[in-house]
């Protein structure tokens, strides 16, 4: 194996996952090439339901023969899965391609999606990891901690002036962001698997909670709609419009997103209000952050973000661009949208 | 006077007085232009101390026969002045290069800069007015504002976090934003008169308020350090480093602003704390904000931003990114810059 073309195409791999979006699944990007490093076919992840970025390089990969197939390497930025959910096992299509090399970045460790390097290397394939694994670890930071305790991967939304306030002194909030804004809101419902809101919400404003298209017309697929907290919300509350809600009688973050995990949800968004925002912040439940801060400033009136138990500065929670989004910072009509995600702890003060 | 002509050369002009920075001056721009309407020459204003636009223009022109010149028109977005600053009165320039005719779009009206239009007018030009005027109002707008107020130009400094906070619940604030930031926000106060303070911030952070370069030395010329407020500051205060600062014995921001004012210095940062910003937005005197977002929350502790006596969402203080920077919304190192301007009023929501 020559390394050096070896770590190309692995950055390159990297680079392909970082094409995909952030979601259930991690990044991973693929990439087949033969004994003199020349690339044959490269692959990434577009999303839950798509195929993995195996299979992906595995479709672009025109016909082998045998001792071809042999001799190619598969570089992949997360080891091959090893279990069949929405698409078969990766380590099967390696395995059934001929492919004689696999080389990956980081291990999966998942308990049904983990071993397929073991199950290569009992297929009798080479197989070599560790390669990039700090990159490739950084890249879906947040998605190994979500799976490391078990639980969905949490987006929260924030919608705020940019004196950080939801609400002015009398208690009005609707509109503070634009139309714009709300549309990407709804962009971002319809690609999650639940919708969080506290019951303070619906006694508030009373949402849907569905995802609507620019037209108002809601998506073919909808979000389940979860109310947390312990007051009984209204016999006429507009998101109980079909069965697809429920409420989670707990103020506990912890016990919403294990209720979302049991009914095998694995993306879920957390819309508000500001109490369940910062109960999410606070327990460092968020893995992801869509920041809408409309050009305004009210001065006083109810924060975004609640007591999250920071005492100094140097204990403040720290963020950083999403290293994937091209778009991190995008104006929406005359809001501005900022994606984040949490600073990885080792990374420490940027 | 062919009009589509005239009118594209006034675009023109507003289009070239956007690449100016704000400041003590208006942004202007201009255009000569012959008799068929073919373009002769292009200037625009680029800051204090620096050619006005008209004199630019005038001075990128050839030489033009006495009937060429007499044929030829001067198409502006604001008046030309009629008095001698730190550059003579353009009125005079125009006239002195032979330029028959003269359209600009909104009248000057100061005290002693206006008049221009009547100068030429009895000097035997053809003078138009009006062309564009609503845009290059809408261009100067806060500029205009503060010229009818008789007071300078008043640049806001806000650094916080992204929900708004300046200091964690122990007080710790030093330091919220980056070195990039920092080193923008001593560009700012290098492109000043003046920097105001309260003396909270001088008990505080004991800031010398100067502007220095990224090595860390001052530049050449140096704002005038303003401290407001009514205790007396430490006699060692490191602001007091040399004469070039005093202390105004007051909380009210007009005052503060017209002693800078009697100082003959027209263009003033007003860098904190929250009480000085908030005194300052709440009076409906800054034209420009600089908002420096590190990427943290806090959850607790001072907002950015206090009182402004608004009650209700409608009665927001509105902005809009600067209109004439191309870089309004940008990032410096892991903070994000965002430049504002108040929404003109006549724009109501946007």
């Amino acid at each position: 194996m020559d390394t050096s073309r070896t770590t190309a195409a692995m950055r390159l791999a990297l680079e392909l996952a970082r094409r995909g979006t952030r979601g259930v699944n991690p990044l991973v990007g693929a990439v087949i090439m033969d004994a003199e490093g020349t690339i044959l076919a490269t692959g990434y992840h577009r999303g839950a339901g798509t195929p993995h970025a195996e299979a992906d390089a595995l479709s672009r990969l025109g016909t082998l023969d045998p001792a071809a197939a042999q001799a190619a390497t598969m570089v992949v930025s997360l080891e091959p899965c090893n279990h069949s959910g929405r698409t078969g096992p990766c380590s099967r299509a390696i395995i059934d391609a001929g492919i004689g090399n696999v080389v990956f970045a980081v291990s999966d460790g998942g308990k049904t999606s983990g071993g397929g390097g073991e199950a290569l290397r009992s297929a009798g394939l080479n197989v070599d990891h560790g390669l990039l694994e700090a990159e490739a670890r950084d890249l879906n930071h947040r998605w190994f901690t979500a799976r490391a305790h078990h639980r969905p991967f949490t987006t929260l939304h924030l919608a705020q002036t940019l004196d950080g306030r939801i609400a002015a002194k009398d208690g009005t909030s609707q509109w503070i962001t634009s139309p714009r804004s709300l549309l990407h809101a709804h962009q971002v419902r319809a690609s999650v698997g639940a919708i969080v809101v506290g019951t303070g919400t619906v006694f508030a404003d009373d949402p849907r909670l569905n995802a609507r298209n620019e037209h108002g017309e809601p998506f073919s697929t909808q979000p389940r709609r979860i109310v947390m907290g312990l007051r009984d919300i209204p016999a006429d509350a507009a998101l109980k419009a079909d069965s697809n809600w429920e409420q989670v009688r707990t103020r506990d973050p912890y016990e919403v997103l294990a209720l979302i995990s049991a009914r095998d949800i694995g993306h879920v968004l957390i819309e508000g209000g500001a109490s369940i925002a910062t109960a999410f912040l606070a327990a460092d439940l968020v893995d992801e952050i869509f920041l809408y801060q409309a050009p305004l400033l009210l001065g006083a009136g109810r924060n975004s973000v609640g007591d999250l138990g920071v005492e100094t500065l140097a204990a403040a929670r720290r963020f950083r661009l999403d290293p994937i989004d091209g778009e991190a910072v995008r104006l929406l009509g005359p809001d501005i949208l900022t994606h984040l995600e949490p600073l990885p702890a080792e990374t420490g003060t940027p």
